[in-house]
This record gives C-alpha cells, sequence and structure tokens, in this order.
C-alpha cells in the first residue's frame, strides 16, 4: 500500500548561494513521515519567479502534498504570495485576523505600523489563512484539483508553529496512510563496513516491508529500521523482534536503542543512577557543557565545568601546577588527570571529565602535534585516560572531540 | 553576462525522512557562488533508481554542472555508483590507486579488509577518479555533451576535501565567468522592516547589476549587497560606495562590515584591544564559551568560564551567598551581579559576562517565569545588566539567550 506522496519546496537566494542552512526541509520531512506521508523530492529554487513556477508546476504533478517555505517576509526579495496568488487564480484582500495580530505584535515590541507590514496582512481570497501566531508572515493552504499546495514563512520557528498548529493536524484528518514505524539501534565504536558484514545475514533475511538504513555520525553509527504494513500493532511487535536481534548481534557495541542524542543517554544513566557529573573543559571551550545542558533536566545530575581555557585558570581553580605545565605541557597526560581530580573535589561530583587539547589551526608553542587531545574521567576511586589525534580543523576537530569525549564518559559509567 | 549554471542533487532517505539536515548543498552553493557559478536549484532524492535518474535528467538539461552527494558509502542502501556507470554507459573496473588507499586506511585503522570495501575501489570506466585522501569512496567526474557531472560522498569532511583538492580547481580553469562580488553590513537590534524602511530610497536606487538581500537572523539582521559585472575593480570599487551608504545610514545599529559572526566581531575587539574576558555561565551551560572558543587565537584573551550551573558552584566559587539565593531566587538581577563580579575575580579578567536563567521546559521551584533570563557585564569600574523573556522551547531559549548575550557584551566594550 503506497503512502500519501510530498515534495517540499524551499524558495530563497540565500539557499542558493549557501548562506543559509536548510534545516526546515529536515523538520517538516520528519514530521510528515511520523505521519506516514512519504516525502519523494526536497526542491530549493531562488526568489525568481520563472524558478518558483517551474518547482510548482514540476512537484504538483508528481505529489499529493506540496509544501513551500519561504519568500514570505516583508522584503522586496519575498515575491512567493503575490506569485501563489496568481498561480492559483485570486485576488489579494487584507484579513482582518492578520491585520489585528500584526498591530497588535507591533505594539507589544514598542515598533512603529509601517506601510509594509500591512502588506502582510494581505493574503489570496483563494487560500485559507494558517494563523502564525509567532511572526506576521501567515501561511497559506491552497486546495487545487485534489492537490494540496501549502505556503510557510522561512522563519524556522514560525514554520515549526504553524506546521504544528494547524497544517499537521489538518493533514491527520485529511489523508489516510498505512502505518509507518521506525525503531533504532545506536551503535559506537565501529564503522559501518564492520557492522554491515557482522549483521549481514540478519539484513538479508528482513522482509520486503522492512528496511534498514546505516546512518554514520561522529564515532557512532545509528541503524535505523523502517516498516511500512496495514496494522500498526503487528508491524510494531515484528519492528520490535528485529530490533532485538540487531542489538544482541552487537552487544558489545551498542549504546541505545532509540535514537536520542549522546547527551540524554548520559543524562537516563546520571538520572537513574542518582550520581552527578562535572567538568574541566580546556580546549573545547564549555561545548560539553553546553551539550549536557541541551536536556531538560540537566540539574539533577550536572552541577558544573570550570572551563579553563588560560594556564593560570588550571592552577588556580584546578590544582594543575606550574611544574606540572612546564615539564609535561598543557597537553598531557599529567595536567589531564590533574584537570579531573580537580574537577571531581572543586565541583564536589562523583564523575568528573576533563580535556585538554590543541585544536589548531596554529601549533603555538605547544610541544604537541596539532590535533592532540587528552581526555580523562575519574570517580573518587580510578581514573581512566586517552589520547586522541585529529586530522580535521578547528571546528570539526572539536566536534570529534567533544563526541568521543561523552563517548568515554558513557564506557566509564557502564565500564564496557 | 549571464554565468555558468549550476545544479545540485543530494542523494539518501535519511535527506526525505529529516534525519540528516544537509549542510552539504549550502557549502557546495557558497563555494561555486564565489567562483561565479550560479546554483540554480538543489534537488533532495531518496536512494532510489528512478528518483535520481528523473533528477539526473531534468538537472543536466537546465544546468551546465551537476553535482551529485551520497549514496557512494560501502552498505547496501547505496545504489548510487553503479546507477552512473550505467547512465553514462561505462562499466566498472577496479581503480588501482583507490584500491592502494583504501588498504592503507584499514590497516593504519587496525581495521580487517572486507569484501564490501574492494567494491569501494571500483569505478566506472568513463569518468575520472577524484582522490578522497579523508576517506574511501572516491569521488567521480564524468563528461558528456558538454555538461559536466560530479558525483561525491555524502560524508561533509570528504566531501569538502574532495571539492577543494579536485573539483574547485578544475572548475576554475574550465569555466569563464563574470566577477561577482558581495558587501555585508551587519546589523543588530532592529528587525527587517525598520531597516528596509529607513534605507528605501538607497535600495531603490541600486544599478540593475547590484542586488539587496536581507539575511534575519537571531537579534540581527545581515545585509549582502550582491554585484555582477565584467570588471572585478571596478564592481569592487561600486560595491564598497554603497556599503558605506548602508553603513552611514545605519551607523547606530551596525556592527560589523563583513559578514563574520558574532563572536569573531568580538574576538578582533578584543584582541586589538588587549583586554580579557571571562564568563560565568549557568543556564546556557557553557555554550558562549564554546562560541567564544570557535575563533582560533581565542587563547590570546579568554581565560575562561565558571559554568556554576547548580547554586552551590555559584556559592563556593563566585560569592553568590546562600541568602541572595534564599531572597531573590538564582535567575534575579542580584545573583547575575555578583556572578560577573566574581567571574571578574575569580578569573582575574578585565571584562565577565554572567548569564542566568530558566530555559524550560518545567518551571521547576524558581519564582520567574519560564524563559526568564538575567544577564550582567561587568568591568572593574561598572556593571550593566539586562532581564530578557523567550517564549520558546528550551533550546531555541538557550540559542536566543546567548545571542543576546554576545550582543550584550559588544554593547557594553563599544559603548553603544
Amino acid at each position: 500500500m503506497s503512502n500519501i506522496a510530498a515534495s517540499i519546496i524551499t524558495i530563497g537566494d540565500e539557499l542558493l548561494i549557501g548562506q543559509t542552512i536548510d534545516t526546515n526541509s529536515a523538520w517538516i520531512a520528519q514530521h510528515l513521515n511520523e505521519l506516514g506521508i512519504d516525502v519523494l523530492r526536497r526542491v530549493a529554487v531562488g526568489d525568481d519567479k520563472v524558478a518558483i513556477v517551474k518547482a510548482l508546476n514540476e512537484e504538483i504533478a508528481n505529489a499529493t502534498i506540496v509544501i513551500i517555505t519561504g519568500g514570505l517576509g516583508p522584503t522586496a526579495d519575498d515575491i512567493t504570495k503575490p506569485l501563489l496568488c496568481e498561480y492559483f487564480g485570486g485576488k489579494m484582500v487584507v484579513s482582518e485576523q492578520v491585520l489585528e495580530h500584526v498591530k497588535a505584535m507591533m505594539m507589544k515590541r514598542n515598533r512603529p505600523f509601517l506601510e509594509r507590514n500591512l502588506k502582510q496582512a494581505e493574503v489570496p481570497d483563494i487560500c485559507t489563512v494558517l494563523f502564525n501566531k509567532m511572526g506576521s508572515a501567515p501561511g497559506m493552504w491552497f486546495d487545487k484539483n485534489g492537490k494540496v499546495v501549502i505556503a510557510l514563512p522561512g522563519v524556522p520557528f514560525e514554520m515549526v508553529s504553524i506546521m504544528e498548529d494547524e497544517v499537521l493536524p489538518r493533514f491527520r484528518k485529511q489523508f489516510f496512510s498505512d502505518a509507518l514505524l521506525h525503531r533504532s539501534v545506536i551503535t559506537a565504536g565501529e564503522g559501518e563496513s564492520f557492522i554491515a558484514e557482522k549483521i549481514k545475514d540478519i539484513e538479508e533475511s528482513l522482509p520486503a516491508h522492512i528496511r534498514l538504513a546505516y546512518l554514520p555520525g561522529a564515532g557512532m553509527v545509528k541503524l535505523r529500521l523502517t516498516g511500512r504494513a496495514a496494522n500498526a500493532e503487528v508491524l510494531g511487535s515484528e519492528l520490535d523482534k528485529w530490533q532485538r536481534q540487531l542489538a544482541e548481534r552487537l552487544s558489545e557495541i551498542v549504546i541505545a536503542m532509540e535514537d536520542i542524542p549522546l547527551e540524554h543517554v548520559l543524562g537516563r544513566w546520571f538520572a537513574a543512577n542518582g550520581k552527578t557529573l562535572g567538568l574541566a573543559e580546556s580546549c573545547t571551550g564549555g561545548y560539553v557543557g553546553h551539550l549536557i545542558t541541551q536536556v531538560a533536566g540537566a540539574s539533577d545530575y550536572f552541577k558544573g565545568s570550570i572551563v579553563c581555557y588560560a594556564e593560570e585558570i588550571k592552577q588556580s581553580l584546578l590544582g594543575v601546577t606550574a611544574d606540572m605545565l612546564a615539564q609535561e605541557g598543557a597537553v598531557s597526560e599529567t595536567v589531564v588527570v590533574e584537570m579531573a581530580r580537580g574537577a571531581l573535589k572543586v565541583l564536589d561530583v562523583d564523575y568528573a571529565f576533563a580535556i585538554t587539547g590543541l585544536l589548531g589551526p596554529a601549533a603555538t608553542a605547544d610541544r604537541v602535534e596539532v590535533g592532540t587531545i587528552w581526555m580523562a574521567v575519574a570517580d573518587k576511586d580510578s581514573v581512566k585516560t586517552k589520547k586522541f589525534w585529529f586530522p580535521y580543523d578547528r571546528a570539526r576537530n572539536k566536534d570529534m572531540a567533544v563526541s568521543m569525549g561523552m563517548l568515554m564518559i558513557w564506557k566509564f559509567i557502564s565500564r564496557k
């Protein structure tokens, strides 16, 4: 049984010159997918009438639902609204609801109501207005010949708000579809090829309605099973069975049975075990702490971090000595161990993670190669250290260091 | 004079279910653009033969250059390589260079050489192999009827490496084009509509070969001038003139004359003025420090951060008292001022920024509304505080807080 087919069209010159990364398409695709709507294509075009109309014609031909984002702002380079009005043969009228809302927004923000704000309240008379509680540009829903075309603003949180409040609930009612379910097995420490070889026989015996995908990330590979069937309950048990098989085969490297970031895996462990975590970050500048605190409720187990970017902070707060720094250098096992022990003590936590390294690009005065990172995890009884070397640029070296660091914490606490 | 036209095709089911955010397209678009190659469209399709061939046919019809990323990995869901071989009428052969490279990579990583790794060394005999020094899947360059089709792996740093080493230098040689130049004016504190009204007359008098785009971000609006002309030098001076006009008109809100992140704007000021910066972060968990240290050379001015997520860390390290916490609460002006003063002292810096807030979703036991944030910037003589309230979810509230925080530091140091 085939699903409803959708296409996403993203409009904006900024996408074609690469100034903006398109996060909207991913969000929309994910949420349509959860409903059982298949996104067949995603197309990005510039603020250009001919290109927009061409994309509209092509995507409407192939998909039942077309979602357009962008091009609805109040400035001169945003041309989508009048274009859609013409395309669907309507005329522009002022929406009183939108007008009131825009006026109220401007007043609340102490901003004057400008002529171009009035433009924002104009909508084609042949669409259903989708209220935008987060911003001034309303969404629009067009029905034509059994196809649905939806236009949404490009600002991500405005798009999300209209999708959640207006679009997804209508889709749920309007379209029937098969159940579509996912199961994930998250692994760490081995590559895609290794895993593929190890689970070859399981992969080959998957039935036609269940697919396996490999999603590699930094130090991790996510395996995702996707199943489609009429009966959600039966499909669910079936997927559970395959998920268990994969997890058993890969038990040495499995870190989670659902697609959650590593900081959530850590968070669950710390919350469940009533233990606390503290950090001493040098080269990562606070990045580990930032990720740990992305998890709501992190205050139950995360106490803080000493970001000791300068050597004197390592000394004054973490008990690293001038001698150690002189003899071993700031990027050394001795210093990272002292940082971890210092964090255990000064933050008064059960577990501490410490990291010091040279991310690049310049080698400065240090005695280690650019890309060298030392990490340590400690509890009151023991400390484990590891040296890494990454060959990338500064930002990617930092990303890798943080991923590997969180993985190291996870291995330490789970004794793997 | 028209530029060379390009299309980008991104392949992978993970893009259509929204599991992966497409950063590759933005990177490619940006770098083609710098060369003067216009990206007309970006299309994402799944790991599906029919969809890939359809996209290829359509994009080749409209563009001179088609760049494909993804679908080249060693696992069963990657089908692009044999498909392209068939599409261009070639046959698969083993590339000795790639084979040696893959073997060497596996050995260096202490991994066995598997049968599927051998597959990675196979390439169509009718393409130019683009060496991938960062990974095992080579890039491929196909020439056909004056069109160029390039296939690259989907792993971002592998794609970047092949583009930089192999593809962009060849494009530079092979394609002629007009000069294309950009100028930016970065503003903070006013919205798109306000700015558009303020510079209306300038925008209207821009010549046809110069365009103005508005790129709104968190608390900021970037204005980008794009010009095309035969003579790069003349165009450059012309753009400089328009950029100056915009900057003079918007002088109250201009923070930079080039498109760099706020952390770089701050970094330049601190480096140029020989001053140091320290932080005391509660709700942001280290995020401000992470961004500040994204800048190479941050160690010249950034000393560190006390990430005081728990109240006891605010007390033990920053001099916040139990009385203050009991009377005012952790999210209060009194506490944030004490945090900033504490950071000035304990980190021994010229300027300190402090932040404490309630990001949500739960209101916990605090006496402030979810989304409330207090910030302070201090030097030895003065302290400035500000209260914010953000209506979004946890992650976006954090993003907003960090943007507004860096802006607050900038306003304080630049005395605006």
